[in-house]
């Protein structure tokens, strides 16, 4: 019996519950482990037990289509030819009959797993038809029961003080939505409100994209977060040279995101001094910047940067400074959002005094946009925040099944229970393989769990062959990213795998 | 009968075929009308004959839904509270009965009419449901049969010349992402070929968003042109204030779009001098800007701008110069592209001795991103033009189910016969109100048609009460944007409800 799984016998008795060893697994099993994995039944019935492996992926079937598609598309990044007929809950399938335990989601974005019940009847809606063919233009000719949609749907989970919404199509998208949405506020206060009429000379200014009426405003934000891929929103953007190569940017600042130590609790100290070095550079930028910041937009924890972790205190001085310098606080829920972190909202954990000004969302929502509470964030004139589309009712349809299902199961407390055992599973894996796990960081996090490894790129193509999918991020961080249906029996099976791939 | 039917029934002899008028009509009918309505049957069987206007619009039951509305949407935007299980083919209802014929059809996006039965099909398809459960990102984990959906839909009408998709989620997101591959398409020229490795300097500056990481290249664009509202995209938009306010932009150069007189024939000499003109000017940019240019994008008929047309000759003069100075062209077909000038593809009509580089698309259909012939326009590594979804399988099923609609009902000829009669039409009413139609164009442009008006916004508003929802376009212009399933019946409706508010 594995050492992870000793420990965890000790801090969670749990009873007997059959789990399927992945059918790579050795045929000396370890009858113990399987009385550990949870005391939960599962909530998919028709998932499959464990992972099946048949060939090394990709197998000839997939090969095959892979070719196929590369001649009309970039298959430069694929990663796995994937078959969703028979994917199911939180497996994967390939075309050669391979079916892995799913960790990474579709970057992060799928719910409540594949072909969830829930969601097919939710799509096979005659409602759904109608909104998948009859598109409206919403800002124009919003169909009947928009408001309705909202409300049941993506405004019944707003975050605490934030009761409207602006809904777009990506999370890329949602963002740069919040930032015209600052411009413009930021705007007006220097006008001096809602109703002083914009000039003449800002008027044909803005036709030559130049300032007054296009001004050399800003949005500050941080190095190593990553809020998309559009020309704002990679401006603020700070991850990877590849995602910036080549692309013009805006002269935008980007203050320092806390190099912390791990874990938060047990460097406490150090970590507060350099979350108070980092705030006060922040400040310091956006008193200062020769292009003004009208806001900061920031993620409760950076993901695509490589799992970056701060404190609470860190994000209530970002609200502190950030209201005292009338800059507007955008959080970035892209990717933490919907229930990953074991709370509704990543940025529940602050308790911060005041709500942030947006947060915007996409991922796990299967849509996306923008909250905000003021209505000082509607602009001044109808048509100067809009576009044909302006979201999109078939997905927000999909969102309210989604919150529905969360609901139905409970799935943020899943995700903090299930991500608490997953954590300490990973915790007792470090404390075996001091060399291989490093870093180990999404403590009380929910299932936003991450290490650095140093040979990541390795682990994350190795972790196939036992039978799971799994993702990193920035340079050398392993990420797990699992859908919110995720549960001990998993945890289970991918904390075995990752020990057999550790111990290769 | 009004005097264009009289002209037209000189035009064009029909035969008979009993197309019910709108009920507000007079009692007195015009009989001999209805003969000369169409010679075609009607395509959508369950369509209505004619408008039903029950009450003034916003009825009383759309004030309620729209007051409900406005506490979590901004409604200032909201031109009508549409009702679509009400709404048929080119109809569209509202809640509370009215039932205008649509020729605006949510911006120009509604391809083949309200609840069509065979995209009803598509949409309630178990593929469709899969699709829209179990939203791949594309770039890593696509479905076992992407290569297919794209083959047999997208890629079937891709531009000649152009046998490449990159698939988005906008017509603002299609632009952006073809700027991007414009960008390092242009900065692997400079640098050398695809084999260069990006240096240090690059890869570090453009962290920081300077050069020569993040290049002081540009998109140029044309005056009134319209591509978008995202960062890149509103940077190129030039249509009008409105739209752009407010919005940081980047230093980007601006050409003049012809001046054309109308009609475009008629004024052959003038016009040719005019293009002459803008053509010498886009070149002295393309040329001396000091943010030189990478791409120059183009819409073949200024669509948000106004209605602007330009001669063939001009787009092949621009054809010309992009390729003697290494510029990429990218026709922008958001709003004219997929059947509505009578070609799949406005381009068509230029008749241009190379494709352009890159084609973009949205609206019509129902999908969105770029078509481009030219491996190089692919980026040399992998993860440069990549985003999570990368487009979405659901509406590329759509678009398929479109294709097939239009393939199977001759929809691109239809809109150009169509089109003409209704072109012919409109000529006589301002031959008959020569005050109220000025400038009419589109001819030969399938049911692309627009003309100014001294009280646009007064025709608009009044269209509704003859049964009629019809949109503007830039300062003063009316265009129409109907479906591809107008007909001649549909056009005789619309021309009578003109007429009605011309003479009031």
């Amino acid at each position: 019996m594995s050492s992870f799984l000793r420990s965890a016998s000790r801090l969670r008795p749990t009873v007997s519950r059959a789990v399927a060893r992945p059918s790579y697994a050795p045929a000396v099993a370890t009858p113990f482990s399987r009385q550990l994995a949870s005391s939960t039944q599962p909530f998919i019935k028709d998932e499959p037990s464990a992972p099946t492996l048949k060939c090394q992926i990709p197998g000839p079937e997939s090969s095959k289509a892979i070719e196929k598609l590369s001649k009309v598309f970039d298959t430069r990044s694929l990663n796995m030819m994937a078959d969703y007929r028979n994917s199911h809950g939180n497996y994967i399938a390939d075309l050669d009959g391979n079916v892995l335990l799913d960790v990474y989601a579709q970057i992060a974005s799928i719910p409540v797993g594949y072909n969830n019940e829930a969601l097919l009847r939710a799509a096979s809606s005659p409602e759904m038809a109608s909104a998948i063919i009859n598109r409206p233009a919403l800002g124009n000719f919003p169909q009947h029961d928009w408001a309705e949609i909202l409300e049941t749907g993506i405004l019944k989970v707003a975050p605490k003080g934030l009761n409207q919404v602006f809904t777009g199509q990506s999370g890329s998208d949602a963002n740069e939505l919040a930032y015209k949405a600052a411009f413009m506020w930021k705007r007006r206060m220097e006008r001096g409100g809602p109703d002083v009429e914009f000039t003449e000379e800002e008027m044909q200014s803005c036709m030559n994209n130049a300032k007054p009426g296009a001004p050399e405003l800003s949005i500050l934000s941080f190095k190593a977060g990553f809020h998309g891929r559009l020309f704002g929103s990679l401006s603020t953007t700070r991850s990877k040279p590849i995602h910036k190569l080549d692309i013009p940017a805006f002269d935008w600042p980007q203050a320092p995101f806390p190099s912390c130590k791990y874990p938060l609790d047990q460097y406490a100290k150090e970590n507060a001094e350099e979350e108070k070095r980092c705030l006060e550079e922040t400040e310091r930028l956006l008193t200062t910047y020769h292009n003004p910041p009208a806001a900061i937009i920031i993620e409760p924890i950076q993901s695509e940067g490589g799992d970056n972790h701060a404190s609470p205190a860190f994000f209530r001085g970002l609200r502190e400074i950030t209201k005292k310098h009338k800059v507007l606080m955008i959080v970035d829920e892209v990717q933490t959002g919907v229930g990953a972190t074991g709370k509704f909202w990543a940025h529940e954990h602050w308790n911060l005094s005041e709500p942030p000004d947006m947060v915007t969302f996409s991922k796990k929502a299967q849509t996306a946009g923008y909250y905000f509470g003021n209505d000082e964030l509607r602009p001044n004139k109808p048509y100067r925040q809009f576009n044909t589309w302006m979201g999109d009712p078939a997905r927000a349809l999909l969102f309210r099944a989604i919150i529905q299902e969360i609901e139905r199961l409970n799935l943020v407390e899943n995700t903090a229970v299930t991500g608490e055992y997953l954590y300490n599973g990973v915790e007792r894996l470090a404390q075996q393989y001091p060399k291989e796990i490093l870093n180990l960081r999404g403590k009380g996090q929910g299932t936003f769990i991450a290490w650095d490894s140093p040979r990541r790129d390795d682990i994350l193509k190795k972790a196939k062959s036992v039978g799971i999918n799994v993702g990193g991020s920035g340079a050398s961080a392993v990420r797990l990213r699992p859908m919110l249906i995720f549960q001990k029996h998993h945890a289970d099976i991918f904390l075995e795998g990752l020990e057999k791939i550790l111990k290769s």
